[in-house]
């Protein structure tokens, strides 16, 4: 998967998390995934859809990681996956494949975003039906780590004359 | 969600499952889900997104049950989930949105389908982030039993005078 897929993802992560939750996010390197596990215990999964790319985004957060996220975001004190802390996982994951979805535009990507599920469990694996591997990109924030993890399958544009 | 859109999943699930594993699958009344626990041990998720038509279409397979279908349908002989019932899972969930997409087609309904996720793990909720509650279709086959699940928002169409 090209680097200029992933940027503005990882673009739109740092800036959800700061104007949502005033967290600092600081990106590592991307990687390839070796194994089918989710690393987190809460994850955000959007589809996106459409001629020119098709696939799936992944958030996955460390249980504590995300209810400090969200206690800072909706100005509570959880300490628990409550359901609003599961529902701001699935708005969050909307909000960072809103905001990659308009960077993408502006460099010729148009799709279709897709309802995101969240799912909560901690031995599981996920697996993604595409030729594509999953590209993980660990996160370290003062809340805890979190993982961006993408597959993605992009079309060739046409190159007009 | 109206009825419209719930048969042409289930025509398309008893479609797939005779034709790829000859296995006969008797539905159950659909009902709305009370909470989020995902029936099966093995679920194929495919995320539907377009202008008239988004949501997620869950297909929840007790172990067993899948294991028995898919050595049906690729003549095996597993005994365990292994990658290759996993990856099955995930081509007959597209297989199973695919032909309910050209069934919605006819009724005028037309989206993009994404790429499948297959979440395997018994201890798991699953939680998606709409304003339709999802609706639940049990199925009965031979080889045991499974669950499509569906969460659709529709945007009323135009009608042409």
């Amino acid at each position: 998967m090209e680097a200029a897929l992933i940027t503005p993802f990882v673009d739109a992560t740092l800036d959800v998390l700061k104007t949502m939750s005033a967290t600092e996010a600081h990106p590592g390197s991307p990687d390839s995934k070796a194994d089918f596990k989710t690393p987190g215990q809460v994850s955000g999964i959007i589809a996106m859809a459409g001629d020119q790319l098709s696939g799936n985004l992944v958030l996955s957060f460390e249980g504590g990681t995300i209810v400090k996220i969200v206690n800072k975001m909706l100005m509570e004190s959880y300490d628990t996956l409550c359901e609003d802390v599961v529902d701001a996982v699935g708005e969050i994951t909307n909000m960072i494949a809103g905001g990659a979805k308009k960077r993408l535009a502006d460099i010729g990507y148009t799709f279709a975003m897709a309802t995101p599920v969240v799912i909560v469990g901690s031995d599981m694996e996920m697996k993604q039906l595409s030729p594509e591997t999953i590209v993980s990109v660990p996160f370290e924030t003062d809340a805890g780590k979190f993982w961006v993890e993408l597959n993605l399958v992009a079309v060739p544009r046409e190159v007009k004359p």
